[in-house]
């Protein structure tokens, strides 16, 4: 087998065979195949696209080039939830311990944050003394004590992705809806997961911005989880403002509290409860999503989700103390408020541009190595379709820098205001299974 | 300016500037772009293409990329001729002297054969003493003493070009017109040249199988040459079966000769005489195209132009009484026949596997580092549209390894026998200027 015939192959719009894809991806990790061949191809895969069956393929090609993750020792079905990445998205942190306390197991690998989304990783480590380094025998010891444990990756999980995803990133070949899904569902099924939940993200601070193109994610991640005989539900959801108030590490950990407690945002209480739902339901705890939904909402209710929390919390070495007194928290320095000028509704939030914002005052990362500010972020008061009057409060601005004047000005014109009232967007588009 | 944006652009079809084409050329050959953004590019570009103005900008952005022949030093307009390529191509050893003999300085630097197709520098070197590799002070000297030289490239030439085109090689992105084209051109203007004629081959021997593709491939070098200020014209001709009857090295130089004296293959005389007129044309020499295809075949007839290939010869270390006694080039040991073994018309001949085949007995290279034995080839008896009766003999393998079974049976395969004559295929399909 030659790469060149390869390249050429799907050049020309052929599909590949399962041991052709095998035969590439294998070679790459290896260090067998150089990145100029592996580049190539993948801007043919831009152009030309892959058949169901390839992206299958290219999924189990990158599951097998590394470790996978056995979660056999723990008991029941292990599913798992992705979000394709957002602006202020606290649904996992409300998730882990909401689905637990449910009796359901999470198992949950996470990571950091880049660019203009946010990680998980970064928010529980805003939280004193919680340890996201867990070896694998220590995850599953909690997730079978506790019921939940969230922990970045150890293992060496699919390394041809890693590999493959830091080239695609340099050589214009990331927005390939092919290479997006096989990368993601290879991870999720190499971290042992026997059901997914994916949360596709579309609007102005997604990485789809465009729901046609969730959709199409959406439906090409459903096919290869049948495929691969891991159920999969996708719920294609609204990013084009950011989920809830909170865009930043502690001051997210501080909203998914309030959520547990029954006191979040809307739209985050509803997103929970949706992807929860479905979770339940993946995992045959449930004979209906409506159940579902009910059993969840309910332990919102009681107190018994936020208790889990403190569990989890408690179980990682931190301090659990926070999910009653949120001060013990980072607190940043500064609470500057960006005034809205003009009067009207809120029409529309540059949601990517916000992101990009915190990143610039310290709240996540514009490089891998960049060292990130845990207190510091911004916490919105008013979300589209928000009556505005002049000198309202559009957002706080939580800072350990005091020089503001730029990012105050640049988030003020993140804020569209008009005259009249805008259409709102639905916060979940489509459900596909 | 960054690599990943020129990338992106070119992916989503828009022009690059001149600037960003020099850009990514310059830091490509500097080493300071690797090669996986290259090949991403040249993806890129085969699928999106480039425009008029791109193809241009990159052509002189290579040419600048390293040296450039300076050619001032010889009088009159130099005027250079590319073949893009064929089995049994014998036109530059029969129009460098004949032109020069016209009066139109000749300096010429051609290259070696690879896969199917021949090289000139290969075929002179079949001439016993016969020197390439001149400095380029004696190669100007030559041509000002003689009228003639043709030497390989020993400046270093289009240094972008050769790196790019080894990449292109291995990521499958050589058949992309704009690469193609602007790589030509470069090479031609790198060595000096005022105009240019082209000859662009199409049909089963050649780079550009379909007409169409050659049509385009010639369009777009000649809107180079004006939008670089050289004269160039097009011919697109046919390659669907060896030019002349020789196909090897030596059997090309004898086959050259013969044409020389005005006894050569008809196919041969009439294309050399067509370019060489064009060359007249472009270089002023003569007022339009009959005057100068008169001219020439006046040389031809009077011996003129073969005396001048035995300057050239002599001028260049090389055995100058070949041109008298054919003997004086090397012989191989066998002389093997292959029969026809039905009775009808030669309708068509697989002029690919041909040259394949050439490569076998040693005729030619599959790798660059390859040695080729000058002696060998193949000669055919019949051309297309030929009657031929069963045991009549197609071609003669000239070869200095006895076993020859294989081949043989291939090369017969190679000759198409139909009960119908043929619809012959014209030798000039269109002129383009």
């Amino acid at each position: 087998m030659r790469v060149y015939d390869l390249i050429y192959k799907k050049r020309q719009g052929e599909a590949l065979t399962r041991e052709e894809i095998k035969f590439l991806i294998d070679g790459y990790t290896a260090g067998d195949i150089p990145d100029y061949q592996l580049s190539a191809w993948a801007m043919a895969v831009f152009f030309q696209g892959m058949n169901e069956e390839e992206i299958a393929d290219l999924t189990m090609a990158m599951v097998e080039s590394g470790d996978m993750l056995d979660l056999s020792p723990i008991k029941g079905v292990k599913v798992d939830k992705h979000s394709s990445g957002g602006v202020g998205d606290t649904t996992t942190l409300v998730l882990a311990p909401l689905v637990s306390a449910a009796g359901v197991p999470v198992a949950k690998l996470s990571g950091r944050g880049l660019g203009h989304t946010g990680g998980t990783i970064d928010k529980l480590e805003a939280i004193p003394g919680f340890r996201t380094d867990l070896a694998l025998n220590e995850f599953i010891e909690n997730v079978n004590e506790v019921g939940v444990a969230v922990a970045g990756q150890t293992a060496d999980l699919t390394p041809a992705d890693k590999k493959l995803y830091s080239l695609r990133d340099v050589t214009a070949t990331v927005d390939s809806i092919p290479l997006i899904a096989s990368s993601i569902m290879s991870k999720k099924i190499a971290g042992g997961a026997d059901g997914i939940v994916l949360d596709v993200k579309t609007g102005d601070g997604a990485f789809m911005e465009e729901l046609e193109e969730a959709e199409k994610l959406a439906r090409t991640m459903v096919e290869i989880g049948k495929r691969l005989e891991r159920k999969t539900i996708a719920l294609i959801t609204d990013m084009s403002q950011p989920l809830g108030y909170a865009i930043g590490n502690a001051l997210e950990v501080r909203e998914a509290i309030q959520t547990l407690q029954g006191n979040g945002p809307a739209d985050l209480t509803e997103l929970s409860l949706q992807l929860g739902a479905n979770m339940l339901l993946i995992a045959g705890r449930v004979g209906d999503f409506q159940e579902g939904y009910n059993l969840l909402e309910g332990l919102l209710q009681s107190g018994a989700a936020l208790e889990q929390l403190g569990r989890l919390i408690q179980a990682q070495g931190g301090e659990a103390a926070v999910i009653e007194d949120e001060r013990r928290l980072p607190q940043a320095r500064y609470n500057v408020p960006v005034l809205a000028g003009e009067e009207g509704y809120l029409a529309a939030i540059k949601t990517k541009e916000l992101g990009l914002l915190s990143v610039e005052i310290g709240a996540g990362r514009a490089r891998k190595e960049d060292a990130i500010d845990p207190a510091v972020g911004f916490v919105l008061e008013k979300k589209v379709g928000d009556r505005v009057q002049p000198g309202d409060t559009l957002l706080v601005i939580h800072a350990n820098n005091g020089d503001l004047e730029g990012i105050k000005e640049r988030a003020r014109k993140a804020f569209l205001i008009t005259a009249e009232k805008p259409v709102l967007t639905p916060l979940i588009h489509k459900i596909i299974n």
